[in-house]
C-alpha cells in the first residue's frame, strides 16, 4: 500500500482550508494506512486573492469540488481561461485566469516532457507588455482597479531530474513572467513549485544523473519560455466577467493587440 | 474597522484544513471588510505528526475548537503538558506536549517581555540531556517506538523589535532546544515563528529602534534560554498517557530525575 | 575618526584577491582605528570570468589599480562598454562590458536617485532579445563560443529605504536582464547588492520609514527598467576587441539592429 | 590534467586577500589548463577578528605562507589550540584556536569518516558551558574583553552525501556549539562548510546514494557530537597568549573544570 499522490490545489486565499480539507479526504480514502503504519501527508494548496470578482467571503469552493476535479480529471488538453482556480483571477486590469503551456527537450536519456500551469492575478495595467510592445501604456481606457496580487506556476517534468536541478528551475518562472511584464510588485509574491514523475526505482540500481549544463540547460530555457506562453494563453483565454457587485473586468482588446502584431511584423 | 489578529493555531497534521476554517471563520466574523474593501488574512497553522497516540484519521479537531480555544482564552498562567495541540505529542519516546517560558528584558527604552510556546514532537530517546546529564542513555528502559517529527515554536514579545531582529530571534530557539537534545534528525523540521505586538505608530512619528548589539543581546540571550525551558517544562507537566490502538507514553521518570540532579550538585 | 567606506569592487575571477588587498590597503589608510578600537571591514569583490579575452592567468590587475581606480574616480557621467572590469567581459557572443542606468523617483519624502551599474557576462547567442525582438536568432553569422557565466549588478540610492526594502529591490535585476533574453542558464549566477547611502541619523530622532506599497513600488519599477537599459548599455557602448590568443569578440551589429527596430515601429 | 583541490583557507579578517592570493597562485600552478581550457577556479577563504590578541593591521600573513602550509601538510593528528588560523583566536573572553573532531560511521555502504575542523572566536565569558555546567557563570574573575565574533566549521568526509545531504550537515554545527554556550549573538555569525572527497565515479556507473533517514541520521549526530567537542578541544589545547599591546587572553583554568567536573560525577 503506497501512499498515492502529492497532491496540489489551487484555489482563492479564504477557501484554502476547505481544499486542503477535500485533499486530506481524497488522500486517506485511498491510503488505508495513512497515520497507522505510514506518515502522514503534507497536501499543498496555493491561493491568489480573487476578491474584486469574487463574493471571497462566501467560500463557495467546497471540500467536494476538490473530489470532483481529481475524479473528473482527463488526459488530453488542458482547459485555460475561467477555469477552475483561475475563474476570479485578473491580471493588468484585465481578465485573466489559468494558462499552459509545455516543451519537448530530447536528450541522449530520453524524450522528456515538461509542462508549467499557471494561475495569474499579479501586475498594474501599465506594466503589461506582449513580445515587446509595452501595450499596458498604450490601452489607457480600462480604468479597472489594478490587481498587485501574485501568481501560482506548478512545474511538472518525467525527466529524471534530481532535487537540486528541479529547485533551480523552480526559480524561472519569474524569468518568463517578466518578459509579460512583471516586475514583482510589493504586496504579494510568486508562489512556484516544480516536480518530477520520473519513477526513481530502488537506489541501488541505475538511475541517470547528469548534472551537468549540456543536461540542464534545455529544461531552463523550456521553463522560461512556458511560462511566458502560459501567462500569455491566461490573458488570451479569458473571457470578460461581471463578477460581485457588479465588478467587471473586460478580456484583453485581443483584435487590436494583433493587428498591432500583424504591422509591426511582430506575428 | 481593522483586521483583528494574525491568528496561529497549533494542531496535529491531518486537522490542518479544519483548524484554518475555523480561524478564518472568526477573523471574517470580527473584520466585516475582509475581502471587500480589505484585503484578504493569511492564518498560520502549524501542525506535528501525533499518529502514535492520537486517532489522527479520525480528525477529531472540529473548527468549531478553534473558536473555542480563542473565546475561552484567558490571561494569567499558560497551561502546559497534555492539553491542545500537545495532548498527542512525545518527544525522545517520552510523553510531551505543550511547553512554555518566558523572560523579562529591561533597557533604556522600559521594560519588555518575551515569551516562548512549544509544542514538542521530536528527538529519538538517547538523544536526551538534562542539564548537561544524558539521561537519555541512562534509562534505557523505555522500549516505545521513537518519534522524529517536529517542533514548533511562537515566540511573543511585547518589545519594539524590527521585521529582521524578530527574524534572527526566530532562529535562536533550536539552539535552546539542542541543549534537551536535539540534534535535528532527518525526517521533518522545527517550526519557529516569531512577532512582536508593539504599537508601530504612525510612521512619521517618532519609532524607537535601536539596531545595535547592546540592544538585540538580551532578547537572543532570552530566547535560548526561554526555549531549553519551555522544552523541558513540556516534558516535565506531561502525564503518562494511553492512546489510540493501546499505545503508550510513559511520562518522563522525573524523580529519578531529580534525585540524580540533586546528587550530582546540579539543583 | 569613523569607517570610511564599504568598497566593492569588481574585477575577473582570478584577480578578486589583490582587488581585496587594494581594498583593504585603502580602507586600514583611511581609518587608523580599524583593527585597533573599532571592527575590521569585509570588503565585498565580486567576479565574472573573462578567461576567453583575457590573459586571466597573467592576473594584471594589481592592487595599486585600486588606489588607482579610487583616487581618480569623479561624478558625472559613467564610462561604460570595454572599461574598467568590463574590459574582458562578453554576452550573447558579442563584447559586453560595463553598463548603467539610473531613474529619479519622486514622492512625499522628497526626490530620490537609484541607478545601476552592471557587469555583464552572460547568455547564448540565441538568448539575445533587444526590444521584444529575438535579435540572437536572426543574426546567426557570429560563431564565437558562447559564454555562460555570470552578471554583476550594483544598486545605489539615496532614498531612505530600510534593510528588507533594499534586499527586495536586490532580487529585481533579473527581471530586468530576463527581457534582454536572460534565462539564467545553469554554470552561475547573478550577484546583486543595493545599498542606501541615505544617512540613518540617531535613532530617536525621526526616521522617515514607510514601509508600504506605495513608497517602494516606483523603485522596484525603477531597478527593472534600469537594468534591462545598464544591460543594453553595456552591448551598445562595447567594441570589438581582439583579446588572448588572437580571440575576437565582436561588438553587436547595431546598424542593422537599429535599423530593424525602426522598420518595425520600435524606435 | 584535472583541477586540483577546491582549496579552503581561514585566516584572519584582513589576511583574506593574501590568503587568496596564495592559494590562486598554488591551483594555477598545478592545473595549467585553469583560465585556458578550463573554468576558472573560486577558493573559499574563511576569516574571524582575531584583532584583539594579533597585531592585525600588520597583515603578517603572506601568500607564501599558504604554499607552506599546503607543502607541510602531512596526514596523522592535527594540531590544535594555538595554531593556524588559531593562533589569535578567543572564546568566552578565554584563549581559544583551532579543534576538531571526528567520528567512525558504519553501514551497508561501508565504513566512513566524518570530520570537523574549527576555527573558535565567539562567546562572552558568561555564555560558556561544559558538560551542562555554567562555569562562564562560576568562574567571574577574568575580566579579559569579550569577543563576539564568529566560528569557522569545516566539516569534511568520505561518505556518499548528496549535495542536499552535505547542506544538512552543514546547518548542525550550531546544535554542538549551542552546547558549549554558543547563543549565536548579535554582531557575526557562524560560517559552516561541508563537503565529501567521495569518488563520484561517471554519472552512468551505480553511484550509491541513500537518501534516507536510516541513512543520514548517523551522520547528523556525528556532526553535533564533534563538532561540540571540537569547539572543546579548541579551548582545552589553546595556552595563555600575550598579544599586542601586551593584550592578554588566559587559558581555561582546566584544573578547576576537571576537579568540578570529577567532584559532580561528570567526568
Amino acid at each position: 500500500m503506497n501512499m498515492i499522490g502529492a497532491s496540489n490545489v489551487n484555489t482563492n486565499t479564504l477557501s484554502v482550508g476547505a481544499a486542503l480539507e477535500g485533499g486530506i479526504d481524497w488522500v486517506l480514502k485511498h491510503n488505508p494506512g495513512v497515520g497507522i503504519v505510514e506518515r502522514t501527508p503534507n497536501i499543498t494548496v496555493f491561493e491568489c486573492d480573487d476578491g474584486y470578482l469574487n463574493d471571497i467571503r462566501g467560500r463557495h469552493v467546497q471540500k467536494e469540488h476538490v473530489w470532483q476535479a481529481i475524479t473528473t480529471s482527463t488526459s488530453g488538453q488542458v482547459p485555460e481561461g475561467n477555469v477552475g482556480a483561475g475563474v476570479g483571477m485578473s491580471s493588468f486590469s484585465y481578465k485573466s485566469g489559468v494558462g499552459t503551456s509545455s516543451r519537448i527537450v530530447k536528450n541522449s536519456l530520453g524524450t522528456w516532457t515538461i509542462g508549467v500551469l499557471m494561475v495569474c492575478n499579479f501586475g498594474e495595467r501599465e506594466d503589461l507588455i506582449i513580445k515587446g510592445i509595452p501595450f499596458g501604456r498604450m490601452f489607457p481606457i480600462n480604468a479597472a482597479p489594478s490587481n498587485r496580487n501574485s501568481n501560482i506556476t506548478i512545474i511538472a517534468t518525467d525527466a529524471p531530474l534530481s532535487y537540486p536541478q528541479l529547485k533551480r528551475l523552480a526559480k524561472r518562472p519569474s524569468l518568463g513572467l517578466s518578459r509579460v511584464g512583471s516586475i514583482s510588485r510589493w504586496g504579494s509574491g510568486d508562489i512556484d513549485m516544480a516536480f518530477s514523475n520520473y519513477l526513481w526505482i530502488h537506489p541501488h540500481s541505475k538511475p541517470q544523473i547528469i548534472d551537468s549544463a549540456k543536461f540542464l540547460d534545455p529544461f531552463i530555457e523550456a521553463v522560461v519560455e512556458a511560462s511566458e506562453e502560459a501567462c500569455l494563453n491566461a490573458l488570451l483565454q479569458a473571457e470578460t466577467m461581471v463578477g460581485v457587485d457588479y465588478h467587471v473586468r473586460e478580456k484583453l482588446p485581443i483584435e487590436q493587440i494583433f493587428t498591432y502584431l500583424r504591422n509591426t511584423k511582430r506575428l
